[in-house]
């Protein structure tokens, strides 16, 4: 078995599998069928076979799939259990939304600090990360290894910020800023967020719908026009 | 040409099109060719053709895609004309980053007030948007027309407002609470945001990119040796 082959689409969709079985776990739940797991994810049994059968034969037939042995393996396929290490940087209300309710530590990061520019805030606590001066950026790189930088600064400053951190041997950027960052390839690897792609989708599927609902409306009428004809 | 024939997979990209093309049209650009957009978007020239082929012929050979056009059209297809109408769930850390930097306008959807159980918020104006109390959200959608709700309340408490807001017409729920909400087909739609597939994306290709240097470094390590010998 030849681990290049995953695509990325399957990588793409590798944490939502994440996501749902340890919510079963919690639940106590040990075994799900490909059924039972499409029915959860919206994902065809087929789809959901050909994903996890990337990792090996973990179905058994009239069982399904234990759910401990794919968790361990999906986080195993992700890396989580390289302990990476992450900073926040911009700790406006999306950075400090993060760093007050996102557990990072549940998906193998430990967050080490964040940075502002707000003289107010550097030198606080935001719970229990200390929050540092974006002035010392570089000097806290150069003594550091960071693997993942949270870019949650203003959408102006993105570009300068990035290029610190690219130039400063950070692995990753998971970019929160709403714009899009370039790097040269092979450097630092960035995702880009962009929140308003589900609200976007959000509003296709209630077009959608609507369109559906007419379509229905009318046929119905056409059908009872027929039976009183 | 059968609109039904457009897969989840091309609705998905299409906000990614649509972002980008918004970004280059600004910077004053006119036409792109699929490949440029290719470099820009990181999919293939064959897969944008196929995507942006579904909504007619905006292609001139030699000259590329016509960016005023495209974005016209894919803001049709989104339903970005029907000027959804949107209320915000929950105005702690994350809502409030929404209120104040998301451009609710900017996605054709207009932001008509706020929903909170903080009494010390309820009633204030955030952003220029009223922040109203969430006692009255039953109330409140009795008596208008409330297309998206956007979810932004505690874990603990998304699955009793996104029922409250289902049994009360609400056509399409953006849940951004961080925990997955079911609901029977055919009633709302709802959008399952979770900010940590990008992270988790990025530990895998950090994971990946360590894998290939390594790879590369022992290639070189041989080839040196073999040279030698």
């Amino acid at each position: 078995m030849n681990k290049r082959k995953i695509s990325e689409n399957t990588i793409r969709r590798l944490p939502r599998y994440l996501h749902h079985l340890s919510e079963l776990a919690a639940s106590g739940k040990k075994c799900i069928s490909s059924l039972e797991l499409s029915q959860i994810l919206g994902i065809s049994p087929p789809q959901i076979r050909y994903d996890l059968g990337h990792f090996g034969e973990f179905g058994r037939k009239g069982y399904g799939y234990y759910i401990p042995t794919i968790r361990k393996e999906i986080s195993r396929i992700l890396g989580m259990r390289y302990g990476y290490k992450a900073i926040l940087l911009g700790c406006g209300n999306i950075g400090r939304a993060l760093l007050c309710n996102f557990d990072f530590s549940n998906y193998g990061f430990s967050l080490l600090c964040g940075f502002d520019t707000n003289p107010e805030i550097v030198g606080t606590v935001l719970n229990g990360v200390e929050i540092k001066s974006m002035d010392d950026l570089e000097s806290y790189l150069a003594e550091n290894h960071v693997d993942i930088a949270v870019l949650c600064v203003p959408r102006t400053a993105a570009r300068a910020v990035a290029d610190i951190l690219a130039e400063n041997g950070v692995e990753g950027i998971w970019n929160l800023t709403d714009t899009y960052i370039a790097v040269p390839q092979g450097s630092v690897i960035v995702e880009n967020v962009h929140l308003s792609d589900g609200l976007l989708w959000l509003g296709y599927n209630i077009k959608e719908k609507a369109y559906e609902d007419e379509k229905r409306k009318l046929r119905l009428a056409r059908q009872r026009t027929e039976v009183s004809e």
